[in-house]
Order: C-alpha cells, then structure tokens, then sequence
C-alpha cells in the first residue's frame, strides 16, 4: 500500500495490529473518522487510554473492575461459598446475562496451553487455590470451553483441591434450547446422550 | 451487554460507532489491548489524533497529504493535463499501485446520492470545474464506481465541462485479466462484449 501521508500510514499502520484489523479494514476505519468530526476521533482516543492505563482487576476474583473488589464480589446476596471458574470477561459477561447463578467467580485470563506458551504460573489458579485451603469454597463449577486447553486447565485445578472437601462440577454440554437434533454437530449431540439427566429432574428447570 | 466496569464500557462503546464493528467485536479487541502493554494503546491512541487533527487535504487535488500540495501534483514528471476523477483515496492508492497512469488525480470525496443527502455542493466539483475553464486540462478520465451514483456524479460534471474543448473518457470495465469467462458475473460479462477493444490495441497492452 502506496500512502500519500505519513499521518494515515501510521493511523492504519497502528490500526491493523489489533487482531482481525487488516491493512484495507484499518484504512477504511481511519478514512471514515476523516469524515466524522474531530471530537468523535478524540472521544474514541481518550476513551482507549483511560481504560488501559486505570481499569483495575477485582483483587479477589480477577475480573475487570473500576474498583478494588468487584460489585459481584462485594455483593452480599451473592453465594461466596460457590465459585464458577471462566476464562475472561467475556465468560463473567455470559453468564451474569442468563441471571442463572447466585455464587461469585474466579477470571483465570486463559487456559493452560503450552503451544502458546501459556502455563499453569500464567493464569491466576494460586489464588484460587488458597480460596479453597481457606476453607472458603464449598463449591466449584468449571464452565472453561471443552477444548483439550480447557479440560487441562480442569484437572490441573482438579488435582490441586480434591484432597480438600468440595463439590465440584463443569457446565453441561449439550442441543440448545429449541434446536432441532439434525442440526446439532454431532460431538454436542454425542455429549447430550452420554450426560443425559433423570427425565424429574429436567421437568424442573 | 452488561459490564462490570465503566471504564470498559466506555471504551467499546466508542470502538462500536466504527462502522462494521458490532459490540462484541470492540469488546474483543479492547480485551486485546488490555493484555498488550499499556505503550501499544498510547501509540494508537497517538497516531488516531495526531492523523485526525493534523492532515491536510491537497489544496489542488483534493487527496490526502501531509503538506499543501501533495506529492503527485507537485511531481513535474507527471502529465498535469490528463486528470482521472476518483471518489476517495482508496481510489488513487489502487490506481497508483497499477503504475499504469501519468496524470495528476482529483478526488471528490464521494459521489452525487440524494439517498445519502449527498448533492455536488457536498463534494469537491466545483474546483474540478474552474481547472477546466482556466484551460489547465486537456482530457478527464472517469473512474467512478460503476453504479448509478457513480453514473449520475460522471453525467453531472461532464455536463458542465463538455462546451470546453476537453477529451473525456471512462474507465474500461470488463472481464478481469486471467479470469474465466464462466465465473464472471453477467453485467460485466456483457460491457465486455459491447465494449469490446479493436484487436490490434489489444496486443499492445
Ligand atoms: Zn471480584
Ligand atoms: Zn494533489
């Protein structure tokens, strides 16, 4: 790409590092604030750098929080006693949006996963560790994706608490709500039957 | 969406007024930046403002640069008489990449759309205009997007230009170079049949 200003090379250039931005995207985002006011272009700027240099992560939990300890954290009617082990933010964000569960969370920021160079020390699992010899867990759901990285990270965690009195669980896995059967993928289809449940039990949820 | 922190929330909300970018992929990418040092968001952060505030438009052309007069314009190796008429910058980056034209550019900054609220007093005609009424050009090459803006934005300008002694084209459409004809859509297939070139000037492009 031939530019005739070094400004907007450099605008696309640093554009295009973020993952799934490319060259022709980046230009076509830079070229569109070109035509926006320039305040828009400032509002996005501060916006970018406030988040990066002051967002804080809770102390307890991991998650991204403006404050010390996170409004989950810190809510009283929250289960302090049930933890639901996730990935990111993303997963906290998910699952609060189904208002399904009661308890609180621990944000481990990734999987186990040696091809990426990622180990156990990477992740925030010793903090949830000594949640569990603090004797303040009594439950602990894992609900980390079902690829080899996640079912590791599972039982890495796993064999560091099972010595310790706690109920552990992961997610179920199985058909959506409303989907049709012919067009699950047959992995999940799989799963559905092998972890099917007494038919009382479904009749409650 | 619901976020746990406001700092967050403000940063995807500014990423999501680009447009293509929903929630979820601004969301995605401020997570990015979080997991980069802080020094990769000031640098984009930088470069956004710095291109928004301090870019120049060519005070002849119209194109994007970073001084008065951009570089093409001022080259005194290019044929300032043949002008080509594009939309956007993109348009001239595509044309420049071709190494296939000596002229000078001149860049509207859009195309006529009453759909879009978008009329000739909105984009850069009239300069186009008043360089042909001081005789500076001698042919204008239209290379608008071939669409019925594009055709109107074309008939627009050639209507005020043609009692000036100016020759005047568009550019070619037709089947791409190297491509089947069977996989050609049929509008393009068909300008290439109605358009078709003599022979011998074929054989010498
Ligand atoms: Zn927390
Ligand atoms: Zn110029």
């Amino acid at each position: 790409m031939e530019f005739s200003s070094k400004l907007l090379e450099n605008a696309v250039n640093e554009m295009s590092q973020l993952p799934g931005i490319g060259k022709r995207t980046a230009l076509r985002l830079v070229l569109h604030m070109l035509k926006q006011p320039e305040s828009r272009t400032k509002l996005l700027a501060e916006a970018l750098l406030k988040m990066r240099t002051e967002v804080k992560f809770c102390k307890s939990c991991h998650n991204i929080s403006d404050v010390e300890i996170c409004e989950i954290c810190s809510n009283k009617n929250r289960v302090s006693h049930t933890i639901c082990v996730v990935e990111d933010v993303r997963d906290v964000m998910a699952i609060e949006n189904t208002s399904s569960f009661k308890g609180i969370y621990h944000v481990l920021g990734g999987k186990i996963s040696p091809m990426d160079g990622i180990g156990p020390h990477d992740l925030k699992i010793e903090s949830l560790v000594e949640k569990v010899k603090q004797g303040e867990v009594k439950e602990i759901i894992f609900a980390l994706s079902s690829t080899m990285e996640g079912d590791t990270t599972n039982f890495y965690i796993y064999k560091q608490i099972q010595d310790y009195n706690i109920v552990t669980s992961t997610i179920a896995r199985g058909i959506s709500v409303g989907d049709e059967l012919e067009y699950a993928d047959e992995i999940t289809l799989g799963r559905s039957i092998v972890n099917r449940i007494p038919f009382e039990s479904s009749l409650k949820s």
